[in-house]
């Protein structure tokens, strides 16, 4: 199998579309649509996730289930994911489940799993948290060379809040969010060297502009994935500097202004598919 | 309900342990077990589990299962992960759910949901990564006024790797996990004030004893949760600094060396609750 910086890559091209949809079932939401009022939660939310499939998956280069949305109902969660998932999977999107794993050796290695095509979910590619430093990342990029997996590893997140840790200067000048870069690059170096765009990416919130040019040169083969567009406030137009001079070094991902466009397109909650793809198709041509 | 911080000092006193047996269900050696040999992997881990609970639960203040071993199987995982904190729970065990979560506010509310009492887990304690920084650790705080719940923050982890960012020098002197540390103390402050120590602990390695006692000045109210000792080489007679005065301030957390000391004691597999009891019973004088 290709690798995972060249697959998405491919399946940017193919779409035309730097788009990640973020399956984030909030149910207050979906329960206004009438014909997911009656059903359970687990159940809500999958339909709602396939029907989103369904509809858009041409207006994306990926998309990004959010586990903690589903995780909070137990198995019967876990179940609904791994149906989504396996939809996207048939239709040929990339699967980068946000997860935000990340721990010693033995346990990331359990974690792992979640990026193996013959495990219970077999997504495409993981976000994790590098906090525990290089051996613990140690898995996940064994994961990259053994399975074609991607890794996005959280550098400068969207919430305000982020500056609390990620923006302290360190005594060499760099900030912990940009010593965190570094290491991101030094784990992508030599990893599917054959293709411009490396399997180890990283996640900088589209909320920061000012960071993302910054940080895009100190990870020059890691593609970005841009949260933040859409209900957090990040503006499109400010993020051309992630994308690299063939266009292909970064998506952005929206979840609820894309999910739940018919609030602001003022179309009744059963035309949901309809509103999000209008939604789609509007982010996808302000980052062409 | 009382606080966290005080229902877990208090089933210290009434064990007089400050042992956490950590539940990493490693199927190679569970199937050691000639009883567990010809079940399925989630009913293996469950069923040996439930053996440590039923025959350990006495000398353990509280137990940590690590969700990753779980949550590798998807759902059927979940379901033995809920089993397992239910028995726990049946018998006054507290429950530190080692998960090591974050995200933004919104998703981390979802996360949070582990800590619900009427949620599918309801875990006492959650482990927790607060890289994203304080609006990200919002909701699990929310958790800990409203249900009574705990939290972990990992400042210095056990792996050798944690010296990768965590030991980064700040242009202030202190080092990338001192200003985690100075964070945990500030959502510390005021939480269950009339307790001694508060609902916010913090994961400190017991591999790095030459940081516990700086760390724990710096979290006067946190308590401690000492991992590493055991199959990492952490050493149980380093680490009295870190109890604090009343010597209810920290737990020491061990997995592999508890979970599967049939291999060091020479006893066969189908003996593994005695052997494990035999080194709780040893950790435990180790610490008092």
């Amino acid at each position: 199998m290709a690798g995972f910086g060249a697959r998405l890559a491919g399946r940017m091209r193919a779409t035309d579309s730097r788009v990640v949809i973020g399956l984030d079932p909030h149910m207050g939401r979906i329960r206004e649509i009438p014909r997911f009022a009656a059903m359970s939660d687990p159940d809500a939310a999958r339909e709602f996730c396939l029907g989103i499939l369904e509809g858009c998956h041409d207006l994306a280069c990926a998309v990004k289930p959010q586990i903690a949305f589903f995780e909070r109902w137990g198995a019967p969660g876990w179940e609904a994911l791994v149906a989504v998932v396996a939809a996207a999977r048939e239709r040929g999107l990339p699967v980068i489940l946000d997860a935000k794993r990340g721990d010693i050796g033995s346990t990331a290695s359990a974690y792992a799993t979640h990026l193996d095509p013959a495990g219970p979910i077999g997504a495409d590619a993981l976000t994790v948290n590098a906090y525990l430093g290089g051996d613990a990342m140690e898995p996940f990029l064994e994961a990259c060379d053994r399975w074609g997996a991607g890794l996005f590893v959280l550098v400068k997140t969207s919430n305000p809040g982020s500056s609390d840790l990620q923006d302290l200067r360190l005594a060499d000048g760099r900030r912990v969010c940009e010593a965190m870069a570094d290491l991101v690059a030094a784990w992508s170096e030599g990893r599917e060297a054959n293709d411009p765009w490396g399997p180890v990416g990283a996640v900088v919130g589209a909320t920061h502009p000012q960071d993302v040019a910054a940080l895009r040169q100190r990870m020059p083969r890691s593609i970005l994935l841009l949260p933040g567009v859409g209900a957090q406030g990040g503006d499109p137009a400010k993020l051309r500097s992630a994308f690299g001079d063939d266009g292909l070094g970064a998506c952005v991902n929206s979840s609820r202004s894309l999910l739940y466009a018919w609030e602001a397109a003022d179309l009744p909650p059963e035309r949901f598919v309809e509103a999000t793809r209008l939604a789609a198709e509007s982010l996808r041509a302000q980052l062409a």
